[in-house]
């Protein structure tokens, strides 16, 4: 029902036909990448990468999709072998050189290379900027999120605050990959392999005539895996009849009021009454400052669900990516290509992102034309090739495996890069071979 | 490939397996609704009601679905008749009450209430909220923007910002129904039935070895539609030399620089050239605020491209909205329900929303019980019944018309409360029956 093919911006299509049309199908190099951190952001953590090569990979012009674009009235004007002959054919045959997934990366560094035929290369744009961008920006405040827990699990509860289902879905991985532990996402766990976890709704309570018999219900079907919400009338006494019944749920859940207080004298009355194994998990418009309050004040807590921050990255919903064309070949040779607007000049070439690390520890990034080599010890390339010809060249890393690697990655950064208040500026600078390609095309 | 059953989160199948277990499954009654507004807004506007009903009359549990619940470590002490009995033949069959998308609507007003049984009611929770709450995010900004606009055409230009590709296409139906002219998503064009619009990118520009070589080359494929980007590298230049090539292109887009002055600056350009007929957009981080400076300062402009403030929302990317079970049925009577948690108290009973409208102004809305009824001129409820025992109750309204009614619902606003800074508030109450049934739970 939905088309991949024409899930793109009309200007797309048009470019496309015009490429085709005038003979322009040149080989053309473009890269993706972030302007500048967004606020209170020290660095990004790379994601979406592989919806991305999903979508280079499945991308086709089916017969319906083909009679569309026909009807458009933007193409009237369009010879009819554009339609016949080059959207029926047509395939991503591309290369793809990305960062993986999971890696902080500092902009303006591209996070992701296309090198195919001009028309190809257009096409993809709107769909690699929403995937990289979005899951890019929800990693990066998964990252953060993380770190405020301090080893505490965080568990992505966003679901419901995402832009659709399917972007609810989306931003569960991304999270995971950022660090998180888990995902309230059923369809998240199936897809990509990532641990699920769930507690009660306050419905659950008030579906039943008082809460001690909807806490015995759930009991009786659960056993100790049961997690129970405390906040739906009374969070104290609601503790303390738990403690009285002999009930010994794996697990409660504090969703509103007063939650450092709370979750002290909770912790309090579990204790005494025998279920000091029993979990206290916050949740309720937690972010990464109100969480690093709470760990910091000492509360006795030991997991946080988190939704909108995570699933929307709600301070910054979009981090403005773009994708500009860097190389383009004429008369056989590969050019460097840029523009000057205003504010928003580009940086030509085929550039590769150097991260410089010293005693485990990186010290910067240099953004180098891609064919020059930095030779150094403890160098190595953020971009690697991730598909050649329109095929991926390895299979899919799963979703534990990047996760892993991304904690590897952000470990390498300064303390001071990395804390969340008033972080350290990470340095980046553009190599030697690429500022004077930069200075001879102003 | 994708699981719609499954895309929700795990606490809604645990609860929907306790409440089978536990034969608990009586009528009851939910309603979705926004607890305040969001900074900035003085009010929202309904949206995403549509993707709710498809989600629902969709909504099975395929055989690879079941076999994935029942894999899951939270389902495994469940017993087996909730997999081959329960999951097997479930259909969402409950009615759905409805606010009609694009119609102004006021915190706490319910958007939307579901009553079915409870297991039902209850899984479908995470799906509706994270439609109805995104798209009615969207819609409500896109409100904003199209008035600050004060009459020139607002095209959606924002998939590539999107929360994902599908992000993107449900963005641009909201905010199409919200008042946006036109959208550049040629999916939403194709499945919404909404105008696309589009113009070229720097890439076009940048492929060819100069600017007018490149435009020239547009304009010989597109002709008259042709809409040339002045702003690769030097505006004015770009403008000018338009003039001197004898292109009559149908519009120029701005995208970079002081649009204020440039536009300005273009305008004249284009006059003195003789070409008085060719349209200035302009686009770049444009929303609502610096759109109204733009059209304050008379800047000859004919449309906006507006992107992530429209697709992402992205001054609220999360309403916070909540679906909170109202009503249940307890031997054979139905049964309000509220919950008391501290500041996220709840309001009991199912409840209709009555506007009160006098000389065409609407004056305030009353929430009140949905069994009684306002008898008083110029009164209309809100809700609607969209849904019966799990079918629609009439066809899919096209976007188009929702714009309509949209409009002519706006339109009975006073000034005052849609004015975008400083807006009045209006006035919400409850119903006296409402308020003597919350006094007496309290």
């Amino acid at each position: 029902m939905n088309s991949l093919a024409l899930s793109t911006d009309l200007y797309e299509l048009t470019m496309m036909a015009g490429y085709v049309t005038a003979g322009l199908t040149p080989r053309a190099s473009f890269e993706l990448y972030v302007r500048d951190l967004p606020r209170h952001r020290s660095f990004l953590v790379a994601a979406g990468l592989e919806q991305a090569l999903d979508y280079l990979e499945a991308l086709r012009f089916s017969e319906a999709d083909i009679e569309h674009a026909r009807s458009l009235p933007a193409l009237q004007s369009v010879r009819g072998d554009f339609f016949d002959d080059y959207l029926r054919h047509f395939r991503f045959t591309g290369d793809v050189w990305a960062v993986e997934e999971g890696t902080p990366v500092f902009p303006p560094a591209p996070l992701l290379r296309v090198t195919a035929p001009l028309p190809e290369a257009q096409l993809v744009e709107t769909a690699l900027l929403a995937h990289v961008g979005f899951e890019t920006s929800v990693a990066s405040r998964a990252a953060r999120v993380v770190r405020a827990a301090a080893g505490r699990a965080v568990v992505e509860f966003g679901a419901r605050r995402a832009h659709g289902i399917e972007a609810g879905v989306l931003a569960a991985r991304a999270a995971f990959v950022a660090g998180c532990a888990a995902t309230s996402s059923v369809e998240a766990g199936r897809r990509f392999g990532i641990p699920v976890s769930g507690t009660m709704a306050h419905s659950w309570v008030t579906s039943f005539p008082d809460e001690i018999t909807a806490f015995r219900a759930y009991a009786e079907v659960f056993g100790d895996r049961a997690v129970l919400l405390l906040d739906t009338y009374d969070t104290l006494a609601a503790a303390r009849s738990i403690v009285a019944s002999g009930l010994r749920p794996q697990a409660v859940r504090l969703d509103s009021g007063n939650l450092l207080a709370l979750s002290r004298r909770v912790r309090a009355i579990l204790d005494e009454g025998g279920l000091a194994g029993t979990q206290i998990i916050l949740s309720g418009d937690l972010d990464e400052w109100r969480i690093e309050e709470i760990v910091r004040s000492g509360a006795p807590v030991d997991a946080f669900g988190v939704g909108a921050a995570l699933s929307t990255a709600s301070d910054a919903p979009s981090l403005g990516a773009i994708y500009k064309l860097v190389e383009i070949e004429r008369n056989g040779a590969d050019v460097p290509i840029m523009k000057r607007s205003v504010g928003k000049e580009t940086r030509p070439g085929r550039k590769q992102v150097w991260r410089i690390v010293d005693g485990g520890m990186a010290i910067e990034d240099v953004i180098e034309l891609a064919d020059e080599t930095i030779a150094l010890p403890g160098v190595r390339p953020l971009l690697t090739r991730v598909m050649a010809g329109g095929k991926r060249v390895s299979p899919s890393p799963a979703a534990a495996g990047l996760r892993d690697r991304h904690r590897a990655a952000l470990a390498e950064l300064p303390e001071a890069v990395r804390r969340l208040e008033d972080p350290a500026p990470y340095r980046v600078r553009f190599g030697s071979a690429l500022g004077g390609l930069l200075e001879q095309r102003r």
